[in-house]
């Protein structure tokens, strides 16, 4: 059937390899009939996961000696592991046996092998990488997370046009809120790279809405993408990330501390449940590879099988929505824009 | 007494003014002996909230005509208001009538003023601003805050002297392990800046762990400061604020959705307030400006009472530790180990 979509994943990848990806891809299916999962890695390995009684309806094998480790530099795997599980996924992707792929493997290997594979959309200079984060409204969605350092204002305009175009395909929203990110000192007010991006998305015909600093990606309405340098974008993730773990920590550690607030805990439960769930990060699992010709998406390394399950999610929606064919022609028309400006 | 202590307090900055610094005076003045406290500011604003007796022991009041606001430019106040609350109680710094100033006012006008006035350290070439933060084990420390953007490595490696000099003043830590903050991802591994300071750290004497990733000033065991670009710590700071902040909004909706949740919300009162008093952003106010020939600390602009008295023990820790010569006796020796090397 053409309207079917299939996508590869690299079974060895992350942290878990194929005890995560294969029985995440089995749910998948079992519960997408319009989705078809190629498992690419180590058959032998795979086949440890899988049922007795061999491969359900739309799941299949593509084999593939060679895994890239998770401390690999990208320089070993592009060179080194022509036939890792990652290289092939992507292959098939840049082949076309595939609509997209996803990796739960090493970011640096996974960008450099989809880069060197897919080649990026004409007048991209730079693929960034791009998530979802919670927010009290809704959800803000962040680029580039650490693709990208020393990003000049072009780079950034890009990175606003590439994130607009996917938050429109995956939230439905259809003039999607861009932020730069900036601090609030009044004596400095930014890089000169930030300053320059702030004028160049004035002029994009985005839905720009100006600056944010970093408690607005959590906090403001009204903001659906934030803008910035991918070293910045790692720092404020990786930062809000051991705020959240902290936290979590000294409820635990509270909740703990004595029988009583033992007791306590197991009444607070539901209400405990119920703010994990709101910022799970297993929730927001999937990062997309933007400016590339192909869809590429990222599982964090230490994905279980659910978080896994919605990172195939991500790609999946990122097929149906025809993604890296619609950045191409954002792209195409900024640049028109730009030089008839 | 010639070993007492005396603060002078911009009683006019911050989002309340003298309603919070004055009895935040009053009460900490009450409490430490060994202090007196200079009220600056308009003196008929301030004796709306003195008592009617008149003023306690070892509070006095130093009258300024004029007030910088909160988004008053810095070339404005630095320019336009010479007898501003601000500037008076630097001038004071700068005098020697008082021994540190403290204030609430916006962060660009005080840097700018405070630059003015009291001039850096030999050998600094940019003051920066340090705060300490929440972690999971002690405190951490993080610097440059948003005085500096652009910093490369010789402004870092200052960072790291001033603040491991500050940090062993007030926490008592004879040698501060010392991060200097970078992304993880291999293939880019930093921006030269930060590479080149990676270097300089290595080789200069301090207590240097290597490098710190977003989520390690929180998590990480073994960390006492992390350095990096002002641009940068801001929105680490920002970021980590605004998840805090995020999870707390959560965690009341979650508490109030029924009857139900409300009582287990009574019954876990002691825990969510021992987990408040944890990561309270009120016990961690006071942020200090570092390599000014003086000692000048920022309050949060919206500190209550007892926050505004956390900046005032700051301050006071800094006179005791003689925070600034300490820190020009230190960069003098690094600039010496750096000319022998």
């Amino acid at each position: 059937m053409s309207s079917k979509i299939t996508l590869a994943l690299d079974a060895m990848g992350g942290d878990h390899g194929p005890s995560v990806v294969v029985p995440a891809a089995l749910r998948y299916a079992s519960a997408n009939p319009d989705c078809s999962l190629v498992l690419v890695g180590q058959e032998s390995a795979l086949r440890a996961y899988l049922p007795d009684k061999g491969l359900p309806p739309r799941v299949s094998i593509r084999h593939a000696a060679e895994v890239v480790g998770m401390d690999e530099s990208p320089a070993s795997a592009l060179r080194g592991k022509k036939d890792s599980s990652m290289r092939v996924a992507i292959n098939m992707v840049k082949t076309g046996e595939a609509d997209a792929c996803v990796s739960a493997g090493n970011t640096g290997a996974l960008m450099a092998t989809a880069r060197f594979v897919l080649k990026t959309i004409p007048g991209v200079d730079r693929p960034a990488i791009i998530t979802a984060l919670p927010a009290v409204e809704g959800r803000t969605w962040m680029l580039d997370l650490g693709a990208n350092i020393d990003s000049n204002a072009d780079h950034l305009l890009q990175f606003a046009v590439m994130g607009a175009e996917l938050v429109t395909a995956v939230e439905g929203i259809a003039a999607p809120r861009v932020g730069l990110l900036n601090i609030g000192e009044e004596e400095i007010k930014g890089i000169e790279s930030v300053k320059q991006a702030h004028v160049l998305l004035q002029n994009s015909g985005l839905n720009y809405v100006g600056y944010a600093e970093g408690d607005d990606v959590y906090l403001k309405e009204g903001l659906d993408i934030v803008v910035t340098d991918g070293f910045i974008g790692n720092v404020a993730l990786k930062s809000s990330e051991g705020v959240a773990k902290m936290i979590r920590h000294f409820l635990s550690l509270e909740f703990k501390r004595n029988l009583l607030t033992w007791a306590v805990a197991l009444l607070a439960l539901p209400v405990l449940k119920n703010l994990k769930n709101r910022i799970d990060p297993r929730r927001y699992n999937g990062a997309s590879l933007l400016g590339l010709r192909g869809i590429v998406v990222k599982s964090h390394g230490g994905a279980d099988q659910f978080a896994f399950e919605q990172a195939i999610g991500i790609a999946r929606k990122e097929v149906a929505a025809d993604i890296a064919n619609r950045i191409t022609e954002m792209v195409a028309s900024q640049l028109q824009h730009k030089a008839s400006a």
